[in-house]
This record gives structure tokens, C-alpha cells and sequence, in this order.
């Protein structure tokens, strides 16, 4: 068998610096890896295993020891070591006293077990320090040195010094540390590289739920209606003219939805008259994704976009204004030009190039790089008013886009109206409650709530509270 | 009255760890709300306020003390008091004595005392180790636990262990404690909360007088100078037409408004002869803010991108194309090819492109995760050659967009030049200076300048310094 | 000569903190920068030089003196020299013991020395704590405070209170110190200034020579070739129809070359039937520089967008439909509609717009601070899942494209094939060969040997190992 070529070993040996040694427990792969890029990184790495003997794919340069040997060679021990076979460390509690040990496991499930691996660690060697790191790396990353996303090791611990030393290792690894508190944390940290985008699943299926439900609704008024009554083949329709009006309804209902529980949480608030009673369940959970709402419904706008800007280029479009200009000509009729059609294409199209734009700058603004960068109080700003500023644009550019047509019965398809005066529906409620939360008499009770106030507290009609304190 | 539902209180009550016990002076919302959070992270609170019996509001499971007695149950302090109400604390300077102080609180303006809160409470408790933390977080994002913009509180304070321990208590609430070094660095993290964008007040404004003037301008040359001489209601042109005037043409100055301190300060670097002489103080702010001018000036050329691509959707258009395309087929006249108008057409819109492209590769580079990512010379040449190249490409697109029409006498209108004619004189300025800077000769006497050498200086004869020395 | 105005001096003289000295050894451009920073921010600063009287230049309020002398003043002593004089510190070996020296010189050359300039001075003084810092800022941003770039402070050493300080007084000077370990990180931290774009050059130059390629070969087929046969004049077409070729084809081209060193890697662990062996160098720096293809590809991709979005604004495009019309007009005949061109005229405008949307996505998730903020399963799920999505959809793009004409020995000229055939050539190959790879079968052994399995080996069955192991 084959091992690691030796040009792969450690380049940067200096004399002058003692080697640190680094104890392995466990010879997996995950293992196996981070004893290769620690020896790269000049460590001297010392295995532990139950068969020392039968290790033979370890990278060159390291020790394979039994476990308390390899114990004895170094005061930080990585535990390589699947939860479930963490018990043996109860015969080594003497030879692990005082020592730093690494807890880099994960497990298969979220919350699988009660108590996170690394609390669990602490308690059945009470004498060692327990660090939690390394589990969100992983091993294909640490042997390829393509760190992209992985760059972050996420530590706790409740020893500081222990948890320093871990960070400075991560560092010679070519990772960043980032301090996470003590190992109360490490039930998180433990959680996280198991995640799949929890917080965008129900805007995914929302928007996903809200597509398809539009395009049926448009394909039976586009596609099977005029198939039905004049026998017209219309299905190339499905390509670009209907995804065209499902985008825009989706992403203007999402939007809608951001603002929506925002909405519903000042009429609580004002209903109950103090806004320390926690909100439903749902409500919680809806204003915590509100952002992934409208990214979501950025991300269908942008579509939208693009669909509308490509319709000169589309076949059936250029064939259909070349045979309206055919027929004109033929029938040599001049065209009226009306000034108040161009009022109304023109007003439409800039309306939602406004909305658009405004939509991008606050899809900017929640980068993670650019909401850190900015505060408080100019992050409400954005996200509030010019997110209602968004709403309003978008909502006032599906109303003219109606324009005329709006209540003309002959838009009414077997009783179905177009898909764009569903889409109003949420957009316009949202914005008459706001419109009436913002009335001058509403608006000082609701910010007096918020500021602590309480309708029925004889908490808030004493004369010093409220005043000295923040 | 109702408390707040035992069904909240701290699921993760670790036995093995011994609770830590904080205190909060104070008992207003914003004191509530943290003290709350602690209490759900598994901390231990003790409230103390002047009258412990009448703070009904307080979260369950912590006590009201009076301020000595609540100061006796720990060593960590937060002072959620308003600055005007700190003095009652010199009566207490013996409980304090020793004690972590975390200054959390703000003020209403921007530096409203000579001194930060954190050194005045400081100064008032020399025995206390003041830290400044938390002011940066919003009561409601921790009730919440919608920490978006928020989650980073900024610390400060001259004991380094009190600072830790704060900084853990940050990182045990979910949040991310950034060391800002001593107390001094208070004053700033104080009026941080405070600002709205102070560095993009003047790209703003600017814009926004810029915007004004060339919609005015535009407006008498294509709305009421038609109407003046031909009775043509062209008001329509407002939505679309002249706002796709009044974009690029604010974009390219704001552009070159970006490059122009830069010019305007090698100037006076030659005139002067040296590097130490500071600059006029516009000039210095104006080089601070020339990001944000760059970024204002890429949101106009974005929305002049789509006000430019809608073009062949909006109603006048297609009318006007298709009266053309009548008129000539009844006129049976077959219109000629030339050459010269398409290379001139595809090459300003070619020109265009590019100069966009490039100009969003820019925005993008801008990011701060971006520009963390960069060294010092990869920026420099992102932000300096690109961004001397996207200027080149813009005002090449905006003369080639003038094309023939250039010099016709017949494009005035009431003595008023076109629009793009005005806006391509501080872009061709800057240009031309910039050209004037890079010839060899200056570019020499420019650079040794800018390596610390100085006309008239006997210092930079030395033939020792300035070689030796970094 | 005129010195530095007094008003430029400390105004936060805090009379109760006693003010820290700082040593600058040596009076250069960098030397003096970094002391009037220090001024500013409150520091006492002492430069030590080898003429003391000789240096006119200084900051006001610094004191000059000889080397030993401003030795004695400060312990935390900043050369700014070369690294070439640093010899003249052994003389001082006595005066530097444990006092921390902060090295802060850069090279001319990416290693230029075989050992770091930080570990050259930590072996010249051994009694002093060396730390790495300050590098990477520029004079010219200290002097201004337009640290846009260059706020991050890269700090090594291997004194860890020594580099406590060192960090501490960054962020007094309003930068950010990232701790980078031991002394071993200096080498990559004095590199760093250095670098310019050293990932994106092989990205860089393939694009670019794709591009000259494919630009020649459409100008060869479009212009050269109906020129010979025709005698037409297409050189106008050099402006945006050949470019809107060539960068479809690049990206195309790019975007396959992105995914096709993974699919080489899987061919030879299986191969192999190990994934311990190492790739062959090609093969890795291939593999590390795939986000740079992608997002070069994507700049492509983003081109070729607006590219074809202008043209319906395109003179020759509105001649050229105009012209169509009127002679159908003078025929008198009309077009009959074609639904299949219409269903394929719009599938292969929606599958581009598709991948062009999934492609954004995915170069949204590769910004630094989004994709920190995914953990690895996640970064998988988009790059992998997500990429190979968007990379069918634009191969499905081009193929639909195509359409009809494919095969049809008419686009032949001069034997040369359109270029999007050979565009298709790798995504084609690189798509068969992946849809291989998921075959169950093959799946199956891959993913064994991913997770450490390997063919020929004693160690994998054991039935111990790979079982209790991480």
C-alpha cells in the first residue's frame, strides 16, 4: 500500500521553535486528515488507537500509540471518536487530568441526543478541559486546502486558556477561530453543520406553493380557455408569457408578506395594550424570515425583469407587431397617437423600475458585510422606510399596469379575474392598515407601547420609573 | 396585570455549571429586556432600583434589590441609567469599589457632553473597572431575537480581564463583542447609534440638486419649448424619456466628481512641492466620501440600464416605429443601409456596456467583504485603473451618443445645448488633467513627492535617510 | 520649511490615563506616517535615528533621538527600517532585551529572503519579543484616514501579551488586528502586500485567450467571409454581434471548465481506488482557482446579458425589421405564424434567462461574507447542486439555440462551424461523464472511497476502524 509521498512533509521547520505535539485519539478519516495539515503546519502529531498496529494509513511522520501512551505525549488530545464509543474514556480519567481535550464530533441528527458531545465529554472526564472546534471543517477541505466556505472553526469552552490554545492551532492551520462563549454553546455549534438553509424552507415552499398555484390559474385562463372556445393553440405561451405573470404576482405577495406581520404585531400590541405578551408562535416565526421573504421575492422581481426586457426579442411578439404594421399599412390607416396610453405605459414601466431599483438597494443592504457596516437606527431606516417605499411602488405599478382595463368585465375568463388583481389583494391591505397605524392619534399609543408604556400598569404611572432609567 | 409566561424562562439550566449573577441597576425597558435575555441564557439577575417594591414589570425569576444591596450579589454591574442620573453613584463608591461597570447607555445627539458617559462614570468611580458595551443593541432586537443588524456590540475599556468577561457575557447572548480597544475609543461607540449615513449626506444632496436641475432643464428643452413653437404635448415625456436623460448624465458627473480631489490634490501636491502640507478641509472630506459618490453615481447608471432596455416596450416607441414603417411602405420607398450610423449606434451602445460593466465590478469590489478580501495594491489598481478606465468608456459612450449631432446648430433650443453636452465637461476636464499628470516628467516629480521627498528641504539631501528608513 | 499644524495634535488629552510612549526606530515616509497617527490617537511617540538632528520632517510634539537612547523611552519599540540595516541592532542587544519590537517591513519580491524579516530580527535580538504588524497599511491611508481597503492589521508573533499590545494599539489607531498565530505566519503576511490577484491570472488569461480566439474565428465566418463572397461591408458587426458570440461561447466554455476538474479528480480516485494519493499539481491549482473561473465566467455571462437585451435598440436590428416589413407590406402577403418557432424561439430565451439567474445566485453565495455565512453542507448543496443546475440549463440554452439549423450543412463556412457548436463541445462532455459518476453503481464506490475506503487495502477491513472513528 501506498503511502503519502514524503514531499508533502512539513517545509517550514524551524530549529529554533520546539515542535508542539499534538495527540490524536481515533484514526478515521476526519482524523487522519487533521494529522496531515498539522504536520504540514509543523506540529508533531502522535496518533492514539485501539490497534496501533493496524494503522497503516496514517500520514507519514506521525506516532500510532495505544491510547493512554499517546495520551502521555501531549497535553491537547483531539477526539477523533464517534460519540457513541466516548465511555472507554472513563478508564483514562487519571492520565487525561489537567489535559486540554478537543471535541471535533458531530452528529447525524439535529438535537439527536439531550446533552450536547462535548458537555457529555466534560462530564465524564470532569478533571480535563473540554474545548468544542474543528466540526464545521471538513476533511476533504483540510486535505485539499479549498477552505472556501469553511474557513471559520467555531470554539467554545469554559477554560480560557484551554480555548486560546485551540485558537492559536487553528490559526497555524490556516483557519479563523471564532469564540463562541462557553461550552453551553457547543449544543449549537453541534447543530450547525447539519443545517440545510433552515430559515429559508418556508419561503421556498411558500413562493414554490404560490408559483405553481399561478401558473395553473394562468394556463386555464391563457392556454385552455382560448383552446376551448376559438381552438387557438397557445401553449408556447407557457415558456415566457406566463412565467411573466407569475413572477411578478409571487414577488409582489412575498413583499406584501414581509410587511404583513410587522403589520399584525402592532394591532396586537395596541389590542392588548402592552408589548410585553409574547406574540403566537407563528408570528415569531414568520418576523424571523422575513428577511429570506424578500430576498425570495428580490430573486422573482429580478426574473421578472428579465422576462419583460426580453419580450422585443421574442419570436411571437416581432411576428405580431410586423403583421399589425402589415395590416395597418394595407389598409392604409394612420394610427391616432394617444397621449394618455403613453402616460400609462410610461408611468407603469417607471414605476416598477423605481420599485426595482429600490428592491436591489435593500437586497444590498442585507448583505451580511453591508448590515454590519451600518447601525441601528440606520438599518430601520432602510428596511422600513424604504422598504414601504418599495411596497408602495411595486403595488402603484401593478394599479396602472390595470389602468383601463381594470373593472372591464371582458378581463373575466370563465368568472376568473387576472392573475394581477389576486396579487393586489395582500399589497393593498397591508398598506391601508399601515396607512391608518401611521395616523398621528394611533401611531403616539403605539410608540408609547413600545417604549415600555403599559394601558392598565400602575407600573407606568409612577413618576420616577420610565424617566431615570433606560 | 400579566407577567411574562414561565414557559420562557431559561430551558438550559446546566446543574454541572454554577449560575453566574449579574446585576442591573436600573429597571427601565431597555434594563428589562437585557436583564430578560440574561435570565433566558441561563445568567442569574438581580435588579437594583430606588424603589424595589413598586417594579412590577420586571421578567420572572429575578430580584429587586435596592442599589447597594443588588450591587453586593455580583461583580458585573450594567448600568441601564441615564448619564443625568449617574451622580446618586459616588454615595456607593465603597460597594463599587472593584467592580465591572458596563456603561450601556446613549445620548440623544451627537456629542451632547464634552466627555463619553463611560469616562465620566469613570471618573466618578475610580475604583470600578468601566467598560462601554451593549448601547449599539436595540431593546426590541433582543426581546426578538431578530438580531440583524445588531448583533455586533462594540466594547471599550482600559481593564483588559473586565473587558473579557464582558465581552463573554456578549458572546454567551447570542451576540458578537468587538474589542475597540481603551476607553477612549467610548466617545465614538456612544455617538454610533446616533448617525444616519453622515457619509452619504453630501453625495446625496448633490444628486439630489444635480437631478432637479437637469429634469428642469430637460423639461423646457423637450416639454415646454415644444409646446412653446408647435402646440406638441409631449408631457408624457416625463415618466421615462427625461428621466433617462437626467440619470446618465448625473452618473457621469458624479463619476468624474470621484476622480476630481484626486486630480485637484496632485495639483497642489506639484504647486506645493511636498506631501506634509495638509490639505483645504473640502478637499478632505471630499476625498472621504468619493466612495459613496461613486456608489450614488452607480445607481443612476443602473437605472439608466433599464430605462435604456424598456425602450422598445414603451408604447410611443412602438407607435412612432410602426408610423415610420407605414408611411415608407406607402410611400413604397425602401430605406438605404449606412454603414457609418450602425458602426456609430452599436459602438456607443457597445461603449456603454463595457463602461457599465465595469462600472458594477467597481460596486462590487466596494463590498466590504470584498474589500477586506484585497491587499492595499489590489485595490489601488481595482479602484484607480478600473475606475480611470470606466470613466474613459463613459464619456467615450457619451460622445459617440453625440456622434454627428455634436456641433449642428440646430440641437440648441433657446440657446440651451443638449444635456449630455454639459455633462461631459467635468469628465473631459478631469481627463485631460489626469492625461497632462501621467506624462513622464510629472508623473516622476509626482511620485518622488508622494515618497516623502520635498522641494526646498535640506532633510531630503541626506544621502542617508529616506533610504535606510521604511 | 512648514511643520504639521498644531491643531492637528491630540484633542482627546485625557489628563487622568497616563499616556503610553512609543519608539519609532528610523525617520522614513512609513516611520513618520505612523508616528503622527500615533500623536493623534494619544500616544507619546520617540523616534530613534541615526542623525537626530538631521531630521527636520518630523511630527510636532515627537522627540528625536539616537537609537539607544529612544530605546531606553518606550518597550514597545516599531522599525521602520529595511530589513537590509537591521544589522546594526546587535549592537543594541542589551538596551532591546524583552522589549517587544514590532517589525513592520515589507520586501520588494514575493519571498525574496529564505527566512521572514520578522524571524531575521527574532534571531538578530533574541532577547526581544518580535511581532509582525502594520505591514499591509499604507502611509498615504494612515495620513488621510481613508482606510477603505486596509483597515485589517495582520498580527503574528509568538509572545502572546506581546501581541496583545501590538493589537490593542491598532484599534487604538482605529484599525482592525487579525491575530494570524506564531511568528510562522509572517512569511504569508509579508507576502500579502505583494500579491495582485494571484488566483484570478490563470482565469485572467484563459478568458482572455478564449476571447481572441473566438473573436477572430466569428470575424473570419461574419466579416471576412461575405466580404470575399458578397463584397458587403460587415465591419460593424465587430461592435456587438461578434462580441455578443464570443462572450456566450467564453462563458459557456468557462463555466464547463469550473466543473470539469472535479469530474477528472472522481475518474482517478476511482481509478486509484484511493483518495489518499495526491493529484497531479495541474490538477490541484486547478481545482483551487474554480470560484475565479466561475465568477470570470459570470462576468461573461452578465455581458452576453445586456448584450442581448440592446438589441432591439440596435440601428441595423430596427432597419433591417423595418425594411422586412415593408417589403412584406408591397408583397402584400402575410407571415403565417409558427408555433413551433415560437416554442423555440422562447424555451431557449427562458432556459438563458433561468441559468443566468441561478448563475447570479450562485456568485451571491460566493461574496466572502455570504458564504461565511453557510455552513459546509450548505456551500455544497449551492456550488454543487445549484452549479450543475445552472450549468445544464445554459448548455440546454445553446443546444436549443441551435435548434432547428443544427446539423443543416448551411452554416458551414469555409468548413467552420458556428461557434456555438464548439462552445458545446466541453459542457457536453463534462455533463455525460458526470451523469455517469451518479449512476448508482458507480456512485456507490466513489463515495466509499471519499469517505476513506480504498481497493487493496488491509485497513479497510478491519471491522474496528471506520466504524468507532471520525
Amino acid at each position: 500500500m501506498e503511502k503519502t509521498n514524503t514531499d508533502e512533509l512539513p517545509l517550514a521547520m524551524n530549529s529554533t521553535e520546539k515542535q508542539e505535539t499534538v495527540c490524536i485519539f481515533g484514526t478515521g478519516d476526519f482524523g487522519r486528515s487533521l494529522g496531515f495539515k498539522m504536520l504540514q503546519c509543523g506540529y508533531s502529531v502522535v496518533f492514539g488507537s485501539r490497534n496501533p498496529q493496524m494503522s497503516s494509513l496514517l500520514p507519514n511522520g506521525a506516532d500510532v500509540l495505544s491510547y493512554p501512551e499517546a495520551a502521555k505525549k501531549s497535553d491537547i488530545i483531539i477526539m477523533a471518536i464517534h460519540r457513541e464509543h466516548y465511555d472507554f474514556l472513563t478508564e483514562l480519567t487519571e492520565v487525561l487530568n489537567g489535559k486540554i481535550l478537543v471535541d471535533i464530533s458531530n452528529n447525524l441528527k439535529i438535537n439527536q441526543y439531550p446533552q450536547s458531545n462535548a458537555e457529555y465529554l466534560a462530564q465524564l472526564v470532569p478533571g480535563a478541559h473540554v474545548v468544542k472546534a474543528f466540526n464545521t471543517v471538513s476533511a476533504w477541505a483540510l486535505q485539499s486546502g479549498a477552505l472556501d466556505a469553511s474557513r471559520q472553526v467555531f470554539v467554545c469552552g469554559n477554560d480560557s486558556k484551554a480555548k486560546q490554545r485551540v485558537m492559536n492551532m487553528a490559526r497555524t492551520l490556516g483557519l479563523t477561530p471564532l469564540d463562541q462563549g462557553s461550552l453551553m454553546a457547543a449544543n449549537a455549534i453541534e447543530n450547525y453543520p447539519l443545517q440545510l438553509f433552515p430559515m429559508w424552507r418556508f419561503p421556498f415552499y411558500l413562493s414554490a406553493a404560490l408559483c405553481v398555484f399561478f401558473f395553473i390559474y394562468c394556463v386555464i385562463r391563457e392556454v385552455i380557455y382560448p383552446y376551448v372556445y376559438e381552438k387557438k393553440d397557445s401553449t408556447f405561451r407557457m415558456a415566457i408569457s406566463i412565467p411573466n405573470r407569475v413572477f411578478p404576482v409571487t414577488a409582489l405577495i412575498l413583499l406584501a408578506l414581509v410587511y404583513l406581520p410587522g403589520v399584525i404585531a402592532a394591532i396586537l400590541q395596541l389590542y392588548r395594550g402592552t408589548k410585553y405578551h409574547r406574540f403566537p408562535d407563528w408570528l415569531d416565526h414568520w418576523m424571523l424570515c422575513r428577511k429570506q421573504l424578500g430576498l425570495v421575492a428580490l430573486g422573482f422581481a429580478f426574473l421578472h425583469v428579465i422576462y419583460t426586457l426580453v419580450i422585443p426579442i421574442r419570436y411571437y411578439v416581432r411576428w405580431r407587431l410586423r403583421n399589425l404594421t402589415i395590416t395597418q399599412a394595407l389598409l392604409k390607416k394612420e394610427d391616432p397617437f394617444s397621449t394618455s396610453s403613453a402616460w400609462l405605459s410610461d408611468s407603469y414601466v417607471a414605476l416598477g423600475i423605481l420599485g426595482f431599483f429600490l428592491f436591489v438597494l435593500l437586497g444590498i443592504t442585507s448583505l451580511p458585510s453591508v448590515s454590519n457596516a451600518v447601525n441601528w437606527r440606520e438599518f430601520r431606516f432602510v428596511q422600513s422606510k424604504l422598504g414601504y417605499l418599495t411596497l408602495i411602488l411595486c403595488t402603484a405599478h401593478t394599479l396602472v399596469y390595470g389602468g383601463k382595463r381594470f373593472l372591464s368585465p371582458s378581463i373575466l375568463r370563465w368568472c376568473l379575474p387576472a392573475a394581477y388583481i389576486l396579487a393586489l389583494i395582500i399589497p393593498c391591505t397591508v398598506l391601508v392598515i399601515k396607512f391608518i397605524l401611521i395616523l398621528p392619534c394611533v401611531d403616539k399609543t403605539l410608540t408609547r407601547i413600545r417604549q415600555g408604556w403599559e394601558r392598565n400598569s400602575s407600573y407606568s404611572k409612577s413618576p420616577l420609573n420610565g424617566k431615570t432609567d433606560i
